[in-house]
């Protein structure tokens, strides 16, 4: 079965505060990059998945990421999935 | 001054352990996904920058990757940068 390559980027729902970004954020200040206006940690979950087809590799993806991956009520997510023989998806 | 839109993703070194990543990917087989090979979970930090140009923008994140979102001890990091007109970058 192929193998599949993929990357799940979850987020913060723009409303939920991030503490850690925000304190990440003020240290930047003390490395002497005062432009930073925002910062938010997310997380980039990086997968490959064995697979019949890419059809079945995103349904079971999308049900990882909804239910495992990410927690629905304060975070957000996206998948990006390759083919098996392709380079990286934009 | 223009703002630029940047993701920065962290990541393990191939050769350090991820207890986390390794557990839920346990922990996908009891969701019924059962073709997962490996999982590993990074962070993705999303950032805007004022800065004067791309360059300086530029600069500014890769100081800030090296120095104060990634530990490169023991991860890595790559920088996605935006021109300011632009959509999301590859």
């Amino acid at each position: 079965m192929p193998l599949y390559q993929a990357r799940v980027l979850v987020s913060l729902r723009p409303s939920v505060l991030d503490p850690a970004g925000e304190a990440t954020r003020a240290a930047a200040s003390r490395l002497g990059v005062t432009g930073l206006q925002t910062l938010r940690i997310g997380k980039a979950i990086e997968l490959q998945l064995e697979a019949p087809d890419r059809a079945t590799a995103l349904s079971q993806l999308e049900h990882l990421s909804d239910r495992l991956l990410a927690n629905p009520v304060i975070e957000d997510w996206q998948l990006e999935i390759l083919d098996p023989a392709q380079g990286q998806q934009a």
